[in-house]
């Protein structure tokens, strides 16, 4: 019922890339066709593609269209400015680069390799996940935050993937949706997709999070990620860092679902995290421009790893979130 | 600067209530000129008038209207069902009701006196929290939530009062805005006010608070209440038990500013205080309408008091926060 995210159309030599324009969801269902490497670039800078995941497999086809115009080591690299703090997107780049030998062919069984094995990821991921989930004697009711869904990758999402396979296998699953401002991927995204899959999904603003959990009715908070330092601090959409702490708070498990090319094992910790600052726009629609007002607008914010009760990929569960555990599963590929 | 937010035009017999209706601010300044008792009752409902002083002084002039149509206690009672979580509202109505002999010359001499005595206490308010303010060495860097300033009262604003005051006094001051979903108060109303004053004030989206805390950009959070309990458990505008619980975390003071009718000794503790559910339309405007999704919209949380550094009122300070003091202090009147 969801309308694919991300499509090759045609063959490698004269295809293009159509994205879903994920900033017009859920009211109008358009799409982008990319014919030439700055559009991508303008897709995934606006938001029209979004997600760590999805970033990275819209670069990855982004790369065949380079190659077609006879530039792909200049496209490529304009590809990798177009966000700074997800990671998947330096790594799906740097992946397309050691393709060899390099042809348009070659290029384009790579994305969709990359694309098709983000699908099987999050399926992974979702398997360990509701494994959690089933600690939980309650059943699972389940807090989540911005979009890192099925629009949000090559599959079923990242945190939402135990969610669709609950919903799959008939297990009990109620979910409560942060709106996730200031651009509402919550609100917008993953409570479309999820009701279009016939789960039930309760969309809350952000400043009532802390209540949901004071009145007990959520059992777990589940997140994404767009980039994990090597010490577990994890970047991800502005507003988790505030769930991890109400977690905490209200003696919750905050887990972070995400596949294991999230992890950056050069970066020690947070602090060498770039985090992308937006438009003021963005949050101010309305104020008069009689008077001057200021605006913060970060796009991400960092959970330090003593916040994470466990760190959830498609090789396993990182439990408790330390360096040594994360360089152990990452050194199992 | 600021067009007034209440204020009565005429004389006692033929007068009548002019509201300035802030769901336009900040793109348009309108008035509602209400000459009865249902466009009270209307312009409370619909949060054309908002924040618990304003409510309650906008009350008492509505009970001069139902007088001047020959139907007091009706209309009285009728007001008293507007909205059912600032406790503003009844205290204004029932001391209303206490004035004899009943004339609409005596009972506009009572709504003059009642919204006086606010603009008053906001001021007194601002002394006391300013002393605290200047605990902290850094100077105030302030973070609030929703808008618990002059446009709410009847004066200067409660949590917003130290503010105006420091300004007054070249004292430094940096203010912190939460946008304030749903209805974007804070970025409406607060920043809109503040700015007009000529205050630096800084727009944030209610998860972003964390990350200002955390980068240690602010010393401390004040709010305002709109019904506080027998033993300090606060209700205010939804979000505010979420900074509290941040404020905790990040080991950053937590105040309540308040007028001492704000106190409902009759309720022993947060347990008893209704919460007003509102309209889902109010959170979910972009929704597709092929999909069915659910909305949590309480108006109001309740801060316990362990969380509340300190409640700051016109008659001083209490702090801690328990019932003795709250009883000592109330009984000073």
């Amino acid at each position: 019922m969801l309308p694919k995210a991300i499509e090759w159309m045609g063959d490698a030599d004269c295809g293009f890339l159509r994205l879903l324009d994920q900033t017009k969801l859920p009211g109008r269902t358009a799409y982008l066709d990319c014919r030439d490497v700055q559009s991508v670039w303008e897709a995934i800078k606006r938001l029209s593609v979004r997600g760590a995941p999805a970033i990275g497999i819209a670069a990855a086809y982004g790369c065949v269209i380079a190659e077609q115009g006879g530039q792909f080591e200049a496209g490529a690299d304009h590809l990798a400015t177009s966000r700074p703090t997800a990671v998947n997107l330096f790594w799906a780049i740097e992946r397309m680069k050691r393709v060899a030998p390099r042809s348009t062919a070659t290029l384009l069984a790579e994305a969709r390799a990359i694309h098709e094995e983000d699908a099987a990821m999050c399926r992974a991921i979702g398997e360990h996940a509701l494994t959690l989930f089933q600690r939980r004697r309650q059943g699972a009711r389940v807090l989540t935050h911005c979009n890192a869904g099925a629009l949000a990758t090559g599959g079923i999402g990242t945190a939402t993937a135990p969610m669709y396979l609950a919903h799959e296998r008939g297990l009990p699953l109620r979910v409560f949706a942060d709106e996730t401002r200031p651009l509402l991927q919550g609100a917008r995204l993953t409570a479309y997709e999820l009701a279009a899959a016939g789960i039930e999904v309760t969309v809350l603003c952000d400043d009532m999070a802390a209540t949901v959990m004071r009145q007990k009715m959520v059992d777990l908070v589940i997140v994404g990620a767009d980039r994990i330092a090597a010490n577990g601090d994890a970047a991800n959409k502005i507003g988790t860092y505030n769930l991890a702490v109400l977690a905490q708070h209200h003696g919750l498990p905050f887990y972070v679902a995400a596949p294991s090319s999230t992890f950056d094992l050069s970066i020690a910790d947070e602090s060498a995290i770039p985090i992308e600052q937006r438009d003021a726009s963005e949050v101010l629609q309305t104020v008069s421009d009689t008077v001057s007002i200021g605006v913060f607008n970060p796009a991400f914010d960092v959970t330090p790893a003593a916040l994470i009760t466990a760190i959830i990929t498609e090789r396993g569960v990182i439990e408790p979130v330390n360096a040594e555990r994360i360089r152990a599963m990452v050194a199992s590929a």
